[in-house]
């Protein structure tokens, strides 16, 4: 067993790096600390912590790193780390597939029960010392559509058919389904299916394939009242055909927690549209998830100071990790 | 085959009584009708829809009614039109039991979720254009005890089992458990057991057995951060206690959709305690549900008719329909 050499490069917030030291030689570097390029220039391991920072792709850009052999990111999504130089390099990229699945399906739930109940409105009538009753709608016995059955999209997915809703999906491609979706279908078929939902629900990994996925014209072809919730990343819908759609009356709500922008400029149009839903990309940040993130980091430092398969390896063509393997 | 008399009494708006005039002999009374003790004087069956207003009592203290042998309501609970006249009468009270179970159920999850989510907040924070990042909470790996195992309770429970929440529930008498409940109390057990949960949901019927039963020193009892919701009657909690401990900061969030007072009062402090959220008891009022419930008296009405036996028939002590029968 070796003593790799690691960089960790806390973006947000710093994981707890004590229990890594007894199985690495650990080094700390922020994203603007002057010897990030001379760290990463010797790094065998990268770690980047809470967030991206285009300081790291600068610092690769001087290092031209040689001895790294893996790259993790404490996000589910590898889509910002990807960036050329990253993606030409031979080191391994992982990223922390799993660990934020339950909270996230537990929350398009929320998003759209509170649409469907009508909360958001309650919160605003509340304020306003006003009661008024209002007719609510049911959940059981609609269609959803998951668009990105992923683990992610499975676990929304699971949540839903649990509560009586018929769901499908959007894959890579086409192809025989098994529960809890009842289909599974290829990209190229949303436009033709969309109509089909009441809810479409966006847990797709940001991929030059899933960019504009849900585009102009499926956003036009969906079912008048349909809810729309995106816990995938901004740029896989059209953010402005959405809007648009919302503010003709033709969708029933939309709640978007990943945007183009993040943070979601302060002077958007999307703060003060009726039946929109705008959150600060939390979705799947509960209390504790550092911890069960911290916990994989650990799993796979000694997986690679002892030479062993690292966890949700990214395929850097397709953006995302496609190994089924659920995290420690 | 008779031709009974059925007397129809629409307190908010009214049901279609065409398909009924098949049935029976139909008149239609509203509250404040002059003729209303005359027509209740004759009638066999009476139907109060859509709330309940305190001049059907008086009413019937005017008209003792001799032929009357069926009284319906399209409330799920029964408690308002239990009047003392009403309860010692010989006709039979029936009610609309399991019509609301599934939007109820579907109501108290969308409670929970935007508490554990925090979309409370998140709304409030996009009507002032802010981005906020905070944490959440998962919903999976909580525990969740039921007050008021009926067929609204029960639902409930299967709801949140089906999301990986433990669920008890309380009743009438402690007894063995079967899923969705893991344990099932007695209402004496509640303060020692209460601390126990997580998520405290109460779907109780308004009962002499009920009234007050979570009170001061059962709130008092909630473990710090319980969240708590009540879509059963008003008086089945206490208000005041459970107001003075969300202002202490004991309390997750608190939903109240029914109220000792409804509406409720404008100058109440509900509405602007921080984690309430106060609705105007419309839990299971979705679209569509009129129709259900019409479809439910007119297969009573078709019953009574034919001399059949009712459904949701009413225990007038107990105060609910104790028939485990399932609306057609």
């Amino acid at each position: 067993m070796t003593t790799p050499h690691l960089l960790v490069v806390p973006v947000g917030s710093s994981p707890d790096v004590a229990p890594l030291r007894e199985l690495a030689d650990v080094r700390v570097a922020h994203p603007h600390d002057p010897d990030l390029p001379d760290a990463l220039a010797t790094a065998e391991g990268l770690v980047v912590w809470d967030g991206f920072d285009v300081a790291v792709e600068r610092a690769w850009e001087t290092a031209r790193p040689q001895a790294l052999r893996w790259v993790h990111t404490s996000s589910a999504g590898p889509d910002r780390l990807l960036f050329p130089a990253l993606r030409a390099h031979p080191s391994r990229l992982t990223c922390s597939r799993g660990i934020l699945d339950a909270d996230i399906a537990e929350y398009v739930l929320a998003c759209v029960l509170a649409f469907l109940k009508d909360l958001t409105t309650t919160v605003r009538r509340q304020d306003e010392h006003r009661w008024q009753h209002r007719l609510t709608r049911s959940l059981a016995g609609r269609r959803a559509l998951v668009v990105g059955a992923g683990s992610i999209g499975t676990r929304t997915a699971q949540l839903f058919s649990a509560l009586g809703v018929d769901v499908d999906g959007v894959v890579r491609s086409a192809r025989p389904a098994a529960p809890p979706f009842g289909a599974l279908f290829g990209p190229d078929a949303l436009p033709d299916v969309v109509g089909d939902y009441d809810l479409v629900l966006v847990a797709a990994p940001l991929s030059p394939a899933t960019r504009g996925l849900v585009g102009a014209q499926v956003v036009q072809r969906m079912r008048p009242g349909a809810v729309v919730v995106n816990v995938g990343r901004g740029p896989v819908v059209d953010e402005d055909a959405l809007l648009a759609a919302l503010r003709a009356g033709r969708l029933g709500g939309v709640a978007l927690d990943v945007w183009s922008t993040e943070p979601l400029p302060a002077d958007s149009p999307w703060w003060d549209t009726p039946g929109a839903l705008v959150s600060p990309h939390l979705a799947g940040d509960s209390e504790g998830f550092t911890g069960r993130l911290e916990l994989l980091l650990h799993e796979q430092v000694r997986r690679f100071a002892a030479g062993q398969e690292l966890l949700h390896v990214v395929d850097k063509e397709h953006g995302y990790a496609i190994t089924s393997t659920v995290a420690p």
